[in-house]
């Protein structure tokens, strides 16, 4: 097989391809060639096109390390994130809906009590956050695993801002028998996604703002339940309607209410304004969710 | 713009997206995103495996530095760069035929006189290596400047290796009034693109071997045409017809002919055996090439 020339070389590199083991691989690879493949005939790039980008996939692949994940980033402003948690997560049969995982996520958070302050000492409103997790026929799920994880009130995580407070806004709870969870810590902000490396550059030369509405992350498992990844974003925000990646739905925005100095939800007494957010998760069990793949 | 799902998020991005200001990136923008959407709908990837396609960039991105681009040999042994060397050569006017740049070339190489060694003490069996550079038309092109690079007889570059010979086989060089050039180096054996990172994981899964036919590469300018890059192959090599980046044509083989110690074509006479490589390229006007495209 030689002298390939515009039509003959999709053909040459599925064959070549389809030489995998593996079926599922034979399958992506086929299909990624055939898509990669009719990209190019579209768009037509001049070969310096082309190396410009190869120096964009090669910078995004420098700028990641244990703290930042530019290729997430890149899926998620493209809307890939988004469409692959569609296409797995969209049986509608009662259970929250889900929505991107984002960059931040850290394995093997620190765990807390329940009504625990997880703020680490970061400046802010304190917040305090509370809820329940059941399955879809509303019964209370006892011992689930909580993740949550949030950005600080000028719209920074954490991991982008190890210095000043080390772990903060992040945090593994545990329901208690009737499947509530509470904890204390301050209420985000919305931000800008990391756009000083090749993303935001994508973003601004597509006349984009890089601004994601405020919000706290989820990640919820329950025994026997299909795993629930989802934010909570705050009613009223103004990039709702805008958000880089795409991930918001009406049915995870709730209020993220401010009160006057008095007591809390959870009995103690505050001598500031303080704001509340309450969010019920349901569950979908697992055989439920394998009958609708 | 909100609740999106696999049926509408496509069409919200391509909304996003085509805010650009510049055409081109709004034309390509929209393309990346409706093929990368057409992938995944059809391959529907888990989000595990979404997971490992982005780990898989990442390590790609990781491996590149100065003397590795992981991201060419990706685009090389998916058929891209092939596609794309198809996309902007093809007038078909008797011009050489081009093929893939790979990721061996280094900016800048240092300039040797016709006839000189440019192996810089290599081990392998002396390579003569001559011939002219014309346009389509057979007039000469003198002074045009011919860059050269190849493989040592194991099959590595200079880059590859960099502490046991610094630069070697590779060169700038001038042709003369009547359009020739030559050097002498040592004959490159076939050879495996660099498999101990992400593409070579890649192309063990797809039941595919990492090797090229021998070939020295040439990058020829001369004023007034178009830039030519190509490999010239030596005949007879196993791997012509399963090369792993898809870049031979038969225009573009020719023989590397082995010598009894004699006389060489340049009239210097060789102790040990020797071999040679004659081959004459032939370059586009640029005013013809901007018609073709």
């Amino acid at each position: 097989m030689r002298n390939f020339d515009e039509n003959t070389i999709t053909d040459a590199v599925l064959d070549r391809v389809g030489g995998a083991q593996d079926p599922r691989i034979k399958q992506v690879s086929e299909a990624l060639v055939r898509h990669l493949h009719a990209f190019l005939r579209e768009v037509r790039p001049t070969q310096a096109e082309w190396e410009l980008g190869i120096g964009f996939l090669t910078r995004t692949g420098h700028m990641c390390d244990d703290k930042r994940q530019e290729f997430i980033l890149l899926s998620d402003t493209l809307g890939a994130s988004m469409l692959v948690d569609a296409i797995n997560n969209s049986a509608g049969l009662g259970e929250t809906d889900s929505t991107v995982l984002g960059p931040f996520y850290v394995e093997g958070p620190n765990v807390f009590e329940n009504g625990a302050d997880i703020s680490n000492g970061m400046d802010g409103m304190p917040f305090y956050v509370s809820g329940t997790v059941a399955n879809i026929e509303d019964r209370p799920l006892g011992g689930a695993v909580v993740d949550v994880w949030h950005a600080d009130d000028h719209g920074y995580y954490d991991v982008q801002n190890f210095e000043e407070h080390g772990l903060a806004g992040r945090a593994r709870l545990h329901t208690d028998a009737e499947g509530r969870f509470s904890f204390w810590t301050i209420r985000p902000a919305s931000y800008p996604i990391p756009h000083d490396g090749p993303v935001g550059d994508m973003l601004k030369a597509q006349g984009r703002h890089p601004y994601r509405p405020a919000h706290v992350h989820f990640m919820i498992e329950a025994e026997g339940c299909q795993k629930l990844v989802t934010h909570v974003f705050a009613a009223g925000d103004e990039y709702l309607d805008s958000d880089a990646v795409f991930g918001v739905k009406d049915s995870i925005i709730q209020p993220f209410e401010e009160h006057a100095p008095g007591r809390a939800p959870d009995g103690s007494l505050r001598d500031a304004p303080f704001a509340t957010l309450e969010y019920d998760f349901r569950l979908l069990p697992a055989d439920r969710a394998a009958q609708a793949a």
